[in-house]
């Protein structure tokens, strides 16, 4: 650690995208709120960006701070903040803070799930933290419900409603009455689904989500290969006449449970179209909202629900693990 | 720390009531899970209660681990669990672990009303954490997220069902058509009721949560002088024929909002019976379920719902809390 004791403590932040602008405003609108949280000032040492002279709106981030050399911010910063998304060059970066021991906070969901138990071991070796609740449902904080709320309990089953592009689709349908494809086109047309629609639409996205989840509350070692995956892009106009005529509506849920009692435990994960009672909490759950129930051996059912996407919401995710990690650095200051 | 780095690390349980003897099964049966998690063991050290000569039910905890010399056990511990209730002899027990830089776990709600801000300076002083999850709606991880999911947030709310006693009372009326005072009586059959009732139904225990909230999320001084509060003794059946005429069902709402943007910022606090539309996600809690929404800048509203009082989902949160505890326990010994 290079800084100083009681001195600024040194933000990198990789990504100027929708939630690296969110987090770069909150940084510079919210100094004087973090600051007084904190005891120290954070200081926003650097914005890396791919190309410097692509016009953006930076709201208001002083453009002295972009910059395309992100190796050499990443080498004088405290605490990194990735937000680049992609796999490369987001994992190097990662990887060189880690080790150099200053933390990580990350929202990227696929680094994490193709990557994630490589990061952790290179973060364990050298004491630094790596965290990344922005990655999973965006600002509902469910892995640090499953890490530490229930880290004296026994998870036993986690599941929900995970991707918001789907959960559009499915909604226009079971609530205003439009026609499947319709649902997709006009979903498209709104910006919740990617270029390439597939991630979405075949559960790609929930899949990742479900992986990081099971890893986090029962530290198997399980990937995207182990999802019993199916999208919704097999469904029809049939299905949910189907649906509705038995008063259900049609979700797709990301699942993951421990199957028997051994100790790691084994693990099952599924993303699918599941048919739920319409009074059923997770067939409430609307547009792009997401909701995340976790059953437990002692505390029983819990749910927690809120945006799974947006600039902000995502922002509101990392912001929350960048203090935790700012506070770690300055434990480690004494 | 008079604890060997590496050796097991010593819980003192004072209190097996319903929440304590959760706590001592779990941490026998589960012993062999949390070393798996920590590291190293955790010890039950002792079990402090009152009377000795008291039958109880032990469960599979040794017998020879219970004593009535609190203090004793207390001095031997590298980590305190404070479930025994009531104001005294709890907060001298409180201080007088803080008082050595010995982390304090409890899930006593008045205490933390009543004398929150001064453990917390005795606790600062001597680098001893304080954490009490369990005091406010018992499994909901309420505290944590406040705290330090949205620590790089700014929250404009917070509200809730958080008495589920009440609660009862009202979801038997509104859902089984039930005259309130019968519900009264039933809740009161059925246990959920105290012997002295009034602590639930004038909003005694809500406005206790709700202060706890309201320190945890704004760092203010508020008490429990400063709730706005009304019970559900003045709702007569003509209230409850009104609301459903209209679609509507009452809720005990607990609520605090910042008013103004002041920082430090001005809050406001009330308990209050409430009508809400009947598809409200808090007009669908049900019996003794409790449910409490977020609102805050960036990550906009999050709910979270679970049971709000029972051993076991009580036991829960102090497990989590006390893991967090022997986490930062193990971290100072190096």
């Amino acid at each position: 650690m290079s800084a100083v004791a009681g001195g600024p403590v040194r933000v990198a932040l990789l990504g100027f995208g929708t939630v690296g602008a969110a987090v770069g405003r909150a940084l510079v609108e919210n100094a004087g709120l973090y600051a007084g949280r904190l005891g120290v000032p954070l200081e926003l040492a650097g914005i890396a960006v791919r190309d410097l002279g692509r016009p953006r709106d930076l709201g208001p981030v002083p453009g002295g701070l972009l910059t395309d050399r992100a190796e050499e911010l990443v080498d004088a910063a405290d605490v990194v903040v990735e937000v680049m998304g992609g796999i490369e060059p987001a994992r190097s970066l990662v990887l060189r803070a880690l080790g150099r021991g200053v933390p990580v906070v990350t929202a990227n969901k696929q680094l994490i799930a193709q990557h994630g138990p490589h990061l952790h071991r290179v973060a364990d070796e050298h004491r630094a933290s790596l965290d990344y609740e922005a990655a999973v449902v965006a600002a509902v904080p469910v892995l640090r419900v499953v890490r530490e709320a229930l880290a004296g309990d026994r998870i036993t089953a986690i599941s929900g409603v995970v991707n918001g592009s789907t959960n559009f689709v499915l909604d226009q349908v079971a609530r205003h009455g439009m026609a499947f494809h319709h649902a997709v086109a006009r979903a498209g047309e709104l910006g919740y689904l990617e270029a390439d629609p597939t991630e979405d639409l075949e559960g790609l996205d929930a899949a990742a989500k479900i992986v990081i989840l099971a890893r986090a509350a029962w530290g198997v070692d399980v990937t995207l290969d182990d999802v019993q995956r199916e999208g919704i892009t097999g469904l029809d106009d049939e299905d949910f006449e189907q649906a509705r005529g038995t008063g259900q509506v049609i979700k797709l849920i990301a699942s993951a449970w421990r199957s028997g009692s051994s100790e790691p435990p084994r693990v099952e994960l599924a993303v699918r179209p599941v048919r739920l009672g319409a009074d059923h909490p997770m067939a409430q759950v609307r547009e792009g909202r997401n909701v995340v129930q976790i059953e437990s051996e002692l505390a029983g059912v819990l749910r927690l629900s809120g945006e799974g996407a947006g600039g902000e919401a995502t922002a509101s995710a990392v912001l929350g693990d960048l203090m935790g990690a700012v506070r770690r650095v300055l434990t480690s200051r004494g």
